[in-house]
């Protein structure tokens, strides 16, 4: 039997914070810790060694998932564990895990098995409260506005095109349309509202992609919340309410270190969702590891369309970052979901189905290689995987001159990963010509054909006409020179969720747009997703549990 | 001009909390640090030290208060520092603020003057996650309930007789009655639903009267959720998720430790609204400073007639605490309130109102001697009161033989109230007769009726025909026996918020009834009073800032 994510955690011999801080080169007086094995770091640490070089930047991306995840952050956790093994000084910067995920289906998410970041508890649950800063920043904004509207409503404010939504780090799906305000008048303008999860929300966009306090403030205050009664834009500002949600900011602005079971540096710090929002860990928490290490490796959500593809237009292109090679994480387990197996039989050996699927890594693969950039295959191994499968994966890669590793760092934790990390030494020594995909002048439907054809394998791209008439409304104010933001169902590189592998032909919808005007971009919904999830039949919370010495069981 | 309580608060001379918790005689090994300046404490340094004698419990209470407050919270930060200043060892329990007044009407609330607790910023904001921790968990509680009732409803719970509620520590009057789960099936099942004031939260209630972590989980787990097609009580334990609760709430039913601007030890922990819930900060941070110090000074929401009552009838009962002085903060402004004069002119001389307010005063010090206990009465020196006015008082308090304190804190710390510390220090050594005011056997409608009588002066009580039936119910279930925390306007001993003064013959109105089996209590509504608050015209928030260097204003 093998022990559980959680139980490996809890065996792990952790260092001091401050050791942590020491190992990564940050004064222990730029630390605010919390508790002995998390602290804040302070933005000065960044500031101070502004002329110092960058690091290599490193992108772990993956093929499209199954719904137990492609070990991505395994893999990216393993990795720094790899490159300190092979004597290189590398860090690590990471998501936060939202709370939503962790009662839901999938439990904690701090890497798994032996490339797993501690204390895996804290980090899953409440961690440095940056999830609930944001949380109330975002509700400040939704009950000042609603406040104005009840009274007297100086602004004109239309109560019907209120675009700011409530939020909540929570699956509740009771919560995607609400009628809000019912009752006696002294409840305030009943209205239609609905609440996002927090980590879908603008103010956890800007988060990550503000360079400083102050430029967290500006954000804010740029961020669109409703249209008055002549249709023009009402933003933060307007609300005089950017000061106080700057304040109420004022630490989550700082990225948190932590460590991996191996003891070394880890930044979590951000946690946008890569299907309904950027995907991308804090540009403050990359920028600081850039100064601070050789070789930094970082992750964005789901497979390359998804989180790959942001992190490439949007995030590297808003703070200059300059990626050197990419790792696409593929299992055994996807693959031979791609090649059409059911969930339920993905333990059963098929070489056959496999080398079907890997049409779908090929295509990851391609979008990497458009975006100008060297990339190596990681094959995560996971124990169901047999020999003839593994071995058909690396000769599928050695005939299409992909290149490839096999990485066991699930089982191995670092060295699991040495020949990885050592294959990625070489390859961030390559000139690269990375690019964005897209011109930001070009309009917003160039922008995301270019995408759906690029990074999805689309031929076209259908919009409704309540997406036809948002389009040309955000052009008239302006709005169209902003990046895309894409959200899609992470499991098919189509808008539906069931279709594996890679089609070709096919067409995608985009629903409605919305924009981001604080974060700088214009989130697109294709098909049905949601950027409220419910809850499964069995939530994961039901199987956790606390004793009286404070031992969590269940969380994993 | 006055510096504000922000300006203050900045300028003061912090010591690491390590320091504080020394002094406090806390080992290093017990805390959990947030910065150098905040830190839990584990719950082992209650346990450990069992076996030692209580120090003295000294509660502060104060009349019924006008909109700006007594000044209970500045007086009992202020004798902390005053019995340090006579060589005594004290410290103080104190309730966390909530973000709903902060960012309403009352901005910050850490004390006042010279007297205050700090890091004044960091407590009034998100301090160390505890209220974030209480919504979170509140919440899952009512997302587990609503995805109950999407997938299949095995416990045939009856939607429209759900009776928790889902909170948010915000001011914000539209979530009060809203309705869930509109729009397409996968939206989970439409229902009225309404959002409390995470400090008005059973969550909160428990977390405040739980002896032990296994004791709140299994608190937790007695929380009525709903009652089911049959009209039988459905409760968190059979959602199967009072694990995940408990395991949420593992940091936040630790105290925190901070300091006044003194430096002397503070437990802040807990904040339920005395108006709408039960006033009083954790019984485990009570009981933590009882075993550290040999007075402990501690306050209790808005008047004696609320605050004070629930105090003595629900906690000290409950965590068998013996109280041996009351301290009753009174105002010459608000005095001069309950002599009929408008809040505009509080600040001009009126003798002659003043005394007429005085029947308020009596009426709480009535209260105190109806549980058996000594008193002082503090009256807390404002810079607008006039000598005329502070000698008519005194000579009030003399005439009726009621000890009395001139408490100048405000303007200078612990020193403004060593007179009254050395009164203290007398009246702790009396004999007392502290005694709740009810027996649990006697009736709903009883103990009501006692604590109206007896607290407000009221002659009668009367019950909608909704609250006579919800108590025929509760009556049937058992829940009859449980204490009652009585909910009700803070500004007149009436339930009426316009009545100042010290009415007779009146009646109250009870117009619902809400079990807290968690907690213990049967909370009782009067009037029109609100469990979840609104935002003035203009906001705290609006005022508030920070700049480049994280320095915050308008946070007062």
């Amino acid at each position: 039997m093998y022990k559980t994510d959680l139980e490996i955690a809890q065996e792990a011999k952790l260092q001091p914070i401050t050791e942590i801080a020491k190992k990564a080169g940050i004064p222990e007086s730029e630390l605010e810790l919390y508790g002995n094995v998390k602290t804040k770091v302070s933005l000065d640490v960044l500031k101070n060694a502004e002329a110092k070089e960058d690091g290599k930047l490193i992108l772990v991306t993956a093929i499209n998932p199954t719904r137990a995840g492609e070990g991505k952050s395994t893999t990216t956790v393993g990795l720094v564990d790899a490159f300190n093994q092979i004597g290189k000084k590398a860090m690590v910067a990471l998501r936060e895990p939202s709370l939503g995920p962790v009662f839901g289906i999938k439990g904690g998410a701090a890497g798994g098995g032996y490339a797993q970041v501690v204390p895996m508890e804290d980090i899953n649950l409440h961690f440095t409260g940056d999830m609930h800063a944001i949380t109330t920043c975002n509700n400040l904004i939704s009950a000042c506005l609603d406040n104005h509207l009840h009274q007297g409503n100086e602004l004109q404010i239309d109560k019907d095109r209120v675009v700011f939504k409530r939020v909540l780090d929570m699956n509740d799906r009771v919560l995607r349309q609400v009628v809000v305000g019912l009752g006696p008048k002294a409840n305030g303008v009943e209205r239609h509202d609905g609440f996002t999860i927090t980590v879908a929300s603008e103010i956890m966009a800007v988060l990550c992609l503000a360079n400083s306090l102050m430029d967290l403030k500006e954000r804010i205050g740029k961020i669109l919340v409703a249209y008055n009664v002549e249709g023009q834009p009402v933003y933060v500002a307007d609300l005089g309410i950017a000061g106080a949600c700057a304040m109420v900011m004022k630490d989550a602005i700082k990225p948190n270190l932590v460590q991996t079971l191996e003891n070394n540096p880890v930044l979590i710090h951000g946690g946008p969702f890569a299907n309904i929002a950027h995907g991308c860990n804090s540009v403050l928490a990359t920028r600081t590891c850039l100064k601070l290490a050789d070789y930094v490796i970082t992750e964005a959500g789901f497979g390359a369309d998804l989180g790959a593809e942001k992190f490439l237009d949007i995030k590297c292109r808003e703070a200059n970052l300059k990626p050197n090679a990419v790792v696409i994480v593929a299992t055994i387990r996807a693959l031979k979901q791609h090649g059409n197996v059911a969930y339920e039989d993905l333990q059963t050996e098929n070489v056959e189905a496999m080398l079907e699927g890997c049409c779908n890594l090929a295509k990851h693969i391609e979008t990497i290689q458009a975006f100008g950039l060297p990339y190596v295959v990681a094959i995560n191994e996971f124990a169901t995987d047999t020999q003839a499968e593994v071995e058909a994966l690396q000769t599928w890669c050695k005939r299409n001159n992909h290149p490839m590793s096999l990485s066991q760092v699930w089982a191995k934790g670092g060295e699991g990963a040495v020949d990885l990390a050592n294959q990625l030494v070489e390859l961030v020594e390559q000139e690269n010509n990375y690019k964005p995909l897209y011109d930001l002048d070009a309009s917003i439907e160039d922008k995301i054909l270019t995408i759906a054809k690029t990074c999805y394998g689309a031929k076209d791209v259908h919009y409704t006409d309540e997406a036809k008439a948002q389009i040309a409304m955000f052009t008239q104010h302006g709005w169209d020179k902003l990046a895309i933001c894409m959200a899609k169902v992470p499991s098919s590189l189509t808008d539906d969720a069931k279709i594996c592998g890679a089609p070709k032909d096919f067409t995608i919808t985009i629903r409605e747009l919305r924009p981001s005007l604080g974060a700088g971009f214009i989130v697109a919904l294709t098909g049905s997703v949601m950027t409220m999830p419910g809850l499964p039949k069995v939530p994961a919370a039901n199987r956790m549990d606390i004793d009286e010495d404070g031992n969590i069981t269940g969380l994993f």
